[in-house]
């Protein structure tokens, strides 16, 4: 039994955490902390793993308490720039063989998703995202299409894959899309539809398309008890919960 | 059988209607016409209906000659002006039951995903379109995808509809799509696809999709001799496909 | 203002239906009933239209009764045979006017889907049905998907449609699906799903899919309440909600 | 310029190769052989790497002879058994570095899609695969459907995953599908289809699909140039290209 603490726990996904820590047979829930509680609960509990769903401006104090106090952590607070990550670094360094994880995105499908659009990419003349949402949603494209983008432009340059093809010269503005590093990105905004995105990848007489639908918060739950659990033994800063994954 | 002759024999779309035309058992090709061919084989061969494929700047006298010499017609060329459409309903109303038949679209999919999503667009909050084509494609949104969001937007102002909900605020231009006539329109190209739409329809709890998949010109040959089959018995003009089906 | 009064207010569907009514702007809940509450409560209430989600047990004793006190309905109770539905007729012309609406599904998007699908149907060679539920569901093929795949095979029969071309000689038994009159079906139970259906119809270069997605028991609620405000002008008996839809 | 000789030049697939390889700017078609042709000729012509696309009956000879006179082989033709394949290792350790890729699927999409199916299997509690082909197709399933099943049961006994969970208790015979190795398999034949599949996984609140369409029989061609250009380097026997690919 890993014994694992919740910050953040009043908050939609640290609520959630909570219950699912309590529904697995191999975890145990010692702490379930807020606004306003005191970190020293986190010792008094022996707790392993904290698993952080607070805010950017709390997030680094709670960190660096953890692995100051031997406490293994596992992270779905944004804010984390380049700075911060070096920051961790070294106090993690400095520990006794502690771990972080900082996971953008904890849903598995969703890695798995860009995981396979980067390798596929490579090996297709063209690649499109369509991603589609809730019209409520304020931005677009979504953060899961740009990241995705960003992927596949990246392991196209690495493999020194040509422009995707496109012949449009006449047309309506915005038809083809947003342009995200070279990719075209597609939003639908469609009341009734939850969070969906589907990878297009095409070639001479065949197509590839990789499609993610996600339909509740409730699925973000697997990859942070994969992370709970892989994270005990994983010292060091990881970044992305793709590396705990076996995809090769 | 129906004796058909076939004008524009030898482009692509007619040299396709004859074969289409000779592989049926109840019509008969008896005249295949192209650039300075004679129209008078057309009476000489007693054909009783015409299919026209030329190209707008003859096809205005194709179809005067054919009805000033008791010949039905039915045309998939290009170029129809309101103008056209008046001066052909004046030919056919003095004429003695002949009938014409102008089709912007012989993809009996195509006018079965308009006719569907234009029926089913009051029903919904939201309502967008997707169309997909190879790369070569020198425009964006396609002909079949304008024309599918018009008929949409004409149906939702019918019955009164509210504008699609979009609470988009920030974002990559493009994103969103084309706008036509308030409905979005995203416009995918790539390697290995030939000609796709898809229409997306969304409210609480629910989305209806209709997609089309074309791989082939010989999927339009249903829809030519569909129109072939009955304009026989159908006197005046005649503007679309849709009103050969039975879709009431 | 139509006053509307619900009979099963306590189950799921008439606790929904209750909500829906008080959000609407032309609809008031003037009595929500449940086991063991007196029918008077109606008249007091003067309410115009009932809506009864109960059980098959009781809906004739609440129908006949409301018939009798010239009160509308719209019934979502199953268990209605033709005997049943004969009586209903009888009760209903000797009443002043009185509308009764049966629906077997109050989803419009299945409802579009269904008749779409059967309107197609005839155009194509091929036609199959893929239903897509939850894993805890306890029957194969879904109601929905046999009532499509009915409605499809008459169409087709109407029409003179040649059965669905199949070469298959070797395989695993059930890999081509159920035979549903004719019509392949195909049952997908998967964790994540809610109820999807897809009818997907082929012919030479193209193909037709019709696809519905539903989440939640909510998206019901927009059939239900089309179904109030129609069968206040529509007397007799009515067995279906695509009656009350435009879909010609 | 690699020199690639092929065997088999005159059948649908060989012909294809021969074209591909003279559209090639790295690679150089030196000889084109069939039923009858001498096997000197790839040692007069100094063919580096033969692509075989004979039958059952000669590949073994072919490859014996190649292996011997210092030949690498890509082989797309069928009937390898386990005591061919010993034959063949044997005979590739006896030789100077010679390399023979058995490829099963030389499309690179059915490739990628096998791969990804069996690594994202043991991250779902739920995988189904439908396929879907036209109507004069013989075998239900497919080929390619029956391995892809095989490779995500071997994943997920590896991984120690639980059977698909599955309620159904009552029904009509075949609308569950087809059982390989415990994973369904739905089998759609529809006039207007090529050749496709999708693998559909699915777990709490989300589902992920990969799905791959083939229309033409050019889409196989990249793989087979990636195999020869791959086995100049890799010495002794491959079986597979996905170990040509990189998909760690």
């Amino acid at each position: 039994m890993i014994k694992v603490a919740v910050l953040g726990a009043k908050g939609k996904m640290g609520a959630q955490t909570c219950q699912a820590v309590e529904a697995s047979d191999d975890l145990e829930l010692v702490a379930a902390l807020d606004q306003g509680d005191d970190l020293d609960e986190l010792t008094t509990a022996k707790a392993e793993v904290v698993v952080d769903f607070t805010r950017p401006e709390v997030v680094m104090d709670n960190l660096g308490w953890c692995i100051g106090h031997g406490i293994h952590a596992v992270v779905g607070t944004t804010g984390f720039t380049e700075e911060r990550l070096a920051t961790l670094r070294s106090q993690l360094e400095a520990s006794s063989g502690m771990g972080v994880l900082i996971a953008p995105n904890f849903s598995i499908g969703a890695v798995l998703m860009m995981q396979f659009a980067a390798k596929a990419a490579p090996y297709y003349e063209s690649v499109e995202i369509i991603e589609l949402h809730h019209p409520d949603k304020v931005d677009a494209p979504s953060g899961t299409a740009q990241r995705t983008a960003q992927l596949i432009a990246e392991a196209r340059q690495t493999a020194g894959s040509a422009p995707n093809p496109d012949a449009t010269s006449t047309g309506i503005e915005g038809a083809r899309g947003a342009d995200v590093d070279g990719i075209p990105v597609h939003s639908v905004r469609l009341r009734g539809l939850v969070a969906h995105q589907e990878v297009l990848l095409g070639d001479v007489g065949e197509t590839l398309s990789i499609r993610h639908d996600s339909m509740h918060r409730e699925s973000f739950m697997a990859g942070v008890l994969l992370g709970v659990r892989k994270i005990v033994g994983t010292p060091g800063l990881t970044v992305g919960l793709e590396h705990f994954m076996d995809l090769s």
